[in-house]
Parts: C-alpha cells; structure tokens; sequence
C-alpha cells in the first residue's frame, strides 16, 4: 500500500479499497471543488399514488431495492445497542447469497458482534464506521477484507452529500412511521428520540426503507425522516429492544477522580469567564461529562444566570436543566435516556437537530462554532495537544469517534482526563492515533493540573491569578511518568487496517494491525 | 416561435427564453432521465466560525452576492400583499445599473406592480410565477421582454429540484432568524405562519440571503429554513407590512349562490361515502372552499366522525376544527390569517409543510396523492373536464396556479363553480388555457347541477340514488347558454406571451396575447 506523509506527519495511504484518498493538508486547508452528490430525479409515477410504500418484509424490500453483490448497505446508529435491524439485513444478504457488501452504519455496537460470521465468510467486504468491542478487535487483528474508514459525525454526512460514499440500499429503523415512509423516532416501544444519523441516508441513497414496529395512519408527525425520500415501508414486530437502546451511561459519575475533574472543569470555565448569561455549551454522554454540567448549572443557579443552549446528546440531568429554566433550548442530536425522549416529544425548546445542522463541515458553517465550550474524552492526549479516541494504549481500535472531531470547532475545546488509566499515563509524546490537531484542543483538565494550549494565550492570561493548577502539558506528562514509569509504545505492525477521516473527507491518520 | 401540438392537442413552443422546452406527453407519460441539480460543496472554511452571517444590508448582500447581469433572482410569496421585499431588490438592481434579471417568486402579488418600470427598463427581463393583477396585464398585453413561465407550487419545487431554473440569488424575508440564517414565519410583526415556499429556494440557490425585522439570538427555533444554506443575513426596519401579509380572503361566502354550490358539495361528499371516519380533504382559501370545510364540520359533528388531517392553507375555520378536535392535524402549506399563525406556533399538530413534501411530483411520491378530497376551483371547465385557472374569459393572465395542478392527483377532486359570471358561462367548449387535464377533474358542481366525469363510474353509481341533481356536463353547458347566450372566443393573437408548465416540466398550453 502506497502511503504519504500528510501535513500532520502521519503516513496515510493515497489509495484504499480502491479509491484514491487525499491526505490531510491542515485545518482548514482543503477545499472541495466538486459537486454536491445527485441521485437520479424520482418520479411520482413509479410510486403508489395513494402512498402506500407497504411491502410484505425486510427481505421483500431489500429485494425489490436490488440487493446485489457490492453494494453499500447503511443504517443508523439510533438503536444502540438494542438495534435489531443490521444483522437482519445481513442474515437475509447471506440467505441470498450476496457477497462483498460494504457496511456504513453511523456507529456500531456489541451486538452487531454476530456480523463477525460475515466479515469471514465475505458477505460483509468491510465496515466503514465506528468499531466498538468485538468488531474492533476483529479489525485490529487484521481480519476484515476491506479497509475500515472511520468517519465523525459530521465526516459521514459530508462524505454522503459529497458523493464520496454512495449508498445503494439505506435501512431506517423507526420507533414510529407510516405507510408512506415518514418517521420519526419519539413514539412506541423502540423510542430513541430521534432519527438525524440516518437523515443523509434518506436524501442521498438511491434506495430508502423504512423499518418500524409502529406503523400508524398517515401522517406520521413529525417526519424527522420525510416519506417522500422513501422507496418501501416494512412492519415488523420488534425493531429495537428497549432496555439496549437508552443507554446506561448516562449516570453522573459516583468516581471521586472523575468528580474532581468535573469540578476542575467548571471552576475553569467560571474563572476565564465562559460561563456568562447567554453562554452555550455541550457536554458528551460520558459520567464526567455529565457532571460537568451539573457542576455549571450549580455556578448559573448562585449567579442567576442562564445559558441560551446546550447541544445534546441530551439525558435527565440536561432535561432537568431545561426545565427548570437554567437552559433555553436543547439542540438534540442523540437522546440517551427516555428522559430525553420525553422531553423532545414534549417540550418545544427541545428541538432535534442532524449532523447536517451540526456538524457539516462542507455546509455554509454548522453549529459547532457556535458554540461557547464542550467538554469532551479522550483515550491519549500528546504534549503538542493532538488527541486520539478511537485506538487504546494497546493499539486496539474500539471506540468511534462520533461528534468528537466535528466539537473541535467550538470555541473553548476542554478535555478532562485522568493523568492516568490502570497505571499508563494518558498524556504521552506521541498519541497512537491523532484524531484531532491539537490546534483545535484548548485545556486539558486532569486531577493533578490544567494544561493551556499557548495558542489560547487569552484562557492563560485569565486564569493565570486563579488558585486553578495551572501547568504546562510537559510538566503533567513528567509527573505521570513519575508515578507510572515511561510507558511503552503499542506492538503494532506496519499493516494498515483502517484509516481516520478528518471532517473534510481527507485522511488525518492509519491505524495498524496490532502484533499478537 | 416554433411551436409543437402537445398530448393534449394544444400547440406549444419548442423553444423559450433561449432553452429547449419538452411538451406536455400525458399524464404519468413523461419520466426526467437526469439528476437532480447538485451545487457546488461549500466549506466552512468561506464562513465565519461565530455562525454570525450578519451584513450591513440588502444592497450589501446582493453585492457580496455577486449581483450581475442576466441572474436569476428568487423571493418566496408568504409576505402576499404586503411584502416589501421584492420591490427593494430590484430598486437595488436598478440603482447598479444590473440588466436582464430572470425574477423567479413563488408568486406575484398587486403591490409588485412597482416592477413593471423594471420589465419596461430592462432590468428585468421576465417573471416567472405568477402575475396577478397589472403584472398580468401588462405581460398579455405583450409588453414583457422574455417569456413568462407559470409553474404550479410543486412544479417550482420540481424545477429548481431538477435544475431547470438555476437560482442565482435567493432572497428570503423572514418574521424571524437569527444572524446564522436559521429562520422561520412564525414570529415577529411580519409573521406569514411558515416559510416553505421559499425551501427549495434555500437548498439550490448559488447564494442565499435571509432577510429579517426580527433578528433573535441564535437558535431561531424553529428553524424553517436551515441556516447551513444560508450565505448572508440582513436585519432591516420592517420587512412585511402586516396587515397585508395576513389575507383578506379567508372569509366564508356570504352569497347565497355560493353557499349552496358549499353545500352541494358537502352533500355530495356525504352521499358519495367520501366523509367518513379518518377521512382527509384540502379546502382552498376561497370563499365557496372555506364554506365547504364548514359544512363538512357539521356533517362531522352529526356523524361523530374525525378526519384523519386537512391539508391548508389554513385559516381560522380550519383551525377551530383542529381545536375542536374534528381534525387530528392540519398538514399546512401557508397560514391565510392570524389564527392560522397562532396555531402553527402552539399546536403540534399543526404542521408545517412545503411543496417538497405536499406537491413535488419528481420525488418518491408525495401528499397529493393521500388526500381523500380536494376542493378547487377554475375559471373555465370545458366538456372534457379541462380546466383553467390562469386567464380570464377575455384571455388576460390574471392568476397563478398555486398548487391547484398538484391537487389533482388526489383520491377525488371536485371544483364548485357557479354555472356562469358577469353572465359569461364558465363550463365552455374549449376552455381558453388549459392548466389541468379532464382526467384528473372528477365533479363539476354548479348552483344547476352537478356533473360527474364519466371516468368515475364509482361515484355515478354512488351518486344514482342521491336527490342531487345529477347531470352531464354537456346539459350544464347547454343550460348556461340557454341563459347567456354562446359566450364569444377571447380576441387573441398567435404571439405566445406564456407558458403554463405541468407538474413534471413539460408545458400544457400556451398564453397568447391579447388583441387590444
């Protein structure tokens, strides 16, 4: 595989799966020159006049949409680990003797584990998205056929719209739609809020059905996906198992290391002045996360403050927030609690959004930037602030990297981390996997010290007569070293196995296939 | 002008504007081969990282919009009479001294009147949409420079879709956004209820402008038209004049002739098993529509029956059957006064729609087709059922289309008319422009009978045993002109000065110009 040095120093491969590939070049520094992707113009004829899409099954529609050798399979990620629809589809694949498909979920969970029959047996091609648990594993040891692409949110709807993923057959699992196709994802037994992650799936593939086990009269409302995107329709029993789909992450932290980040956190926010009336924010899914927002809406409520938006994902403790007025409105792209669904079937100022609102980086500006600060993870942090989320100490890719590249564009990014995790230092010289410039990465809050980057010389002058640790990031990786000893680099070998998309499309980093 | 005859026996150019024309091939006969118009990727890289899109004004705009010669410049109708909008932009072309525009609105109203100094100066060069009032007058008096080019709401939708028209810069006022161009009708002095006119505007235009009296904090919720579309915004005094956005025509008929044609009609959608529990209907913003929908209320009432959804435009009767819960959801193309405003913003299900979802006919299906009944109305009806709504009798282009072409393809579509106007029968031998084909026209209801179109062989058999006056249209014609006399031909020259499109491009008929 022929590779190049991209403007971040990374080798990235010119060419996978048999397309050619465009190094990262900065942030900021690629500009597409194409078109926006056209799918050929429908008409009305080749469709039931009464709009009753309705066929027999799964399998009818994935039939009738031409299933066949090669094609690009998408579904979304809504379900979580509850979801019942992917491996359906590639029961059925395998039933009819179709080969090499690729996979283009919005995410994967543990229990798509079942799909591992497929990659070996060459039904499934490869996954491009996020490998989580078993799949991931599968991938770092070198089995998948097909280079895995792992794209943010953002990244796989830029890469939809742009034409650079064609999907044949989209599968849209619905907790409620009509014969029509109309969706949403806000009512019935597999409520999961909304429906955004397959939006670009609907308007871009060349096939769209609509799975639910809630098919009610016409219309359905709202259409979070709109029917007239829709090719078939399919009722079935069950399409989710409820208890999978609402996450159990969404539990404050009860760690007091992670409570003290949280804290750290917030205090940092307080002191440099983000936290003022009118101030947005987000926070991710994780217990940390989650206490970061507890801990501001502490500071808002002895201020009298209140912020005029929290992007989502969206949980109790958020929802709590918004209800009691300290938040103006929600901007929802993933729901998970059924707090969360509640309150977005209720509550206006709960709004769903997509990744074409959000996260979108070939658009006319998203929301990102609009954003005054999020808080996000990260499993290693460099001391030039490049992060990586996607691979672990041990070269092993198991985490996505959802919205986490697309929040870089806020304008205060904040990481809090532990020095350490299980006695390996998490601020080391050279992270694995760089999945975002550590331009973009502000502050990295750990139990043991804050690290400014020195681009954001205005945080570093606010902060700088706190009572806030306020250190460099030399000097927080050296007392990890200190405590943990010099950690060692992952075995890895030079075999590519996937690579990492940046927000534009062009290749940020690869990953290798771990030694066993 | 090279002129072709049509399926449907009407002579049609070839040619018009410089671009090669297709002739109307029958209904459901013409399928498009292309793509759908893709523009150009944008990056977020053109676009401020704050989302604050704000300029200085509307001449700013046009400029930064790159305003020149021969474009093609969009506004939406939502703002009816009273928008103030269309008419700065042209005073803007012109003060530039910019030739040649194509203007392409969703509609025309009396108060655009101020452009024809505009067409006369060779600013603009033509209008596409429609030219009630003077506008009308002046292009069939042959004065218009290019060729005018009438499209139904959906067939504007299907035209920008497809690429047909290539928008170079949308204009899109708006009761209320936010400096990002997240914008919706629902809010402000200028409230118009939604937006969605001006959708496909926002999705294909090259450059996009919004244009508020109320410019909120971002978000704008909701967001009608989707800020990632939008390039520049612009805060002015007033944008509408409010009295003049909210129509005057949303008042039930007090003549007694039509209220009977009303109550015909609701008799015959009763006796004909059409009103029935879950049914759905749309009612036009016409007196004898309005009266119909109320009539269909006490049917309701009596029966303790429900419709499933009305399509709007609404209005104040409309929505207190929504309250009352004789509707389960009004599905809303635009509000006709307050109530309808009021509505849209406090009742979910009150929804808003646009032609995308309700009217496109090259999509994956659309609403037209569910909706149980539709009542409409013509100008003129000619034996074969054809019907017009764009010239008058005397061959002036004095309406649009609106959306009537796409409610044709509804279950069952019935135009209450009065046997005759001003003693000039309206049901005629050939009627002066044909906007709609007989075979989507079922029922001709008149004060003198009722007509059944002998494809709908189930309502005359449903209809046989009813006391309503049951009768060919041949009688009805025959009837009228016992009482008026054969009505004269229009005076008109061979000069085509418009063309009326069908709803999937091709063009229907021809307008000629009138002998003066």
């Amino acid at each position: 595989m022929e590779t190049i040095k991209n403007a971040i120093g990374r080798l990235v491969p010119t060419e996978i799966n048999g397309e050619k590939q465009i190094p990262f070049q900065g942030v900021g520094k690629y500009k597409p020159e194409g078109f926006i992707h056209a799918p050929k113009i429908s008409s009305n004829v080749d469709f039931p006049l009464d709009g009753n899409k309705k066929v027999a099954s799964l399998k009818d529609a994935l039939i009738k949409a031409g299933l066949k050798d090669g094609m690009t399979i998408s579904t979304h990620h809504h379900f979580r680990n509850g979801d019942l629809i992917a491996n359906q589809i590639f029961d059925i694949a395998k039933e009819l003797g179709v080969k090499n498909l690729r996979w283009f979920p919005s995410a994967s969970f543990p229990c798509h584990e079942h799909l591992i029959q497929y990659l070996e047996d060459g039904t499934i091609n490869r996954i491009e998205g996020s490998m989580n648990g078993a799949l991931g594993r599968f991938c770092s040891e070198g089995k998948m056929k097909g280079i895995a692409v792992l794209r943010s949110h953002g990244g796989r709807y830029q890469a939809v719209q742009d034409g650079e993923v064609k999907i044949d057959i989209a599968v849209i699992g619905a907790a409620c739609a009509d014969s029509f196709g109309n969706a949403n994802g806000l009512y019935g037994q597999s409520a999961s809020g909304l429906l955004g992650f397959a939006l670009a799936d609907s308007e871009y593939a060349k096939k769209v059905i609509v799975v639910t086990d809630n098919m009610v009269a016409f219309p359905c409302i709202p259409w979070q996906i709109q029917g007239n995107h829709v090719d078939f329709t399919v009722e079935m029993d069950k399409v989710g198992i409820p208890e999978q789909i609402v996450s159990g992450t969404t539990e404050i932290t009860k760690s007091p290391d992670r409570l003290l980040l949280a804290e750290m956190t917030a205090q940092f926010c307080d002191v440099t002045g983000i936290i003022k009336d009118g101030f947005s924010f987000q926070t991710g899914a994780g217990g940390t996360s989650l206490s970061v927002s507890e801990y501001f809406g502490e500071i808002m409520r002895e201020r009298g403050i209140k912020a005029r938006f929290a992007r989502g994902g969206s949980n109790k403790y958020l929802v709590k927030m918004l209800e009691e007025g300290l938040i103006e409105y929600i901007l929802d792209g993933q729901t998970f609690d059924l707090d969360g669904v509640r309150s977005m079937a209720e509550n206006k100022n709960h709004v769903w959004t997509s990744p074409f609102t959000s996260y979108n980086y070939h658009s006319k500006g998203n929301f990102a930037g609009i954003v005054d600060v999020v808080i996000l993870g990260a499993t290693e942090v460099d001391v030039n602030f490049n992060a990586n989320v996607v691979t672990h100490s041990d070269g092993y890719l198991l985490h996505g990297i959802g919205g986490w590249q697309n929040c870089l564009f806020s304008k205060t990014v904040i990481l809090p981390i532990p020095l350490f995790r299980d006695r390996i230092p998490v601020i080391i010289d050279e992270v694995t996997t760089i999945c975002g410039p550590g331009e973009l990465i502000d502050v990295i809050v750990t139990e043991r010290g804050i690290a400014i980057n020195p681009l954001r010389t205005d945080l570093i002058e606010k902060a700088k007569n706190s009572n806030l640790p306020i250190k460099t990031i030399h000097e927080l990786k050296e007392e990890a070293e200190k405590i943990c000893g010099v950690p060692k680099k992952p075995e890895l070998t030079d075999e590519i196995i996937a690579v990492i998309k940046w927000v534009d499309g062009t290749i940020i980093d690869s990953v290798y296939k771990v030694k066993q």
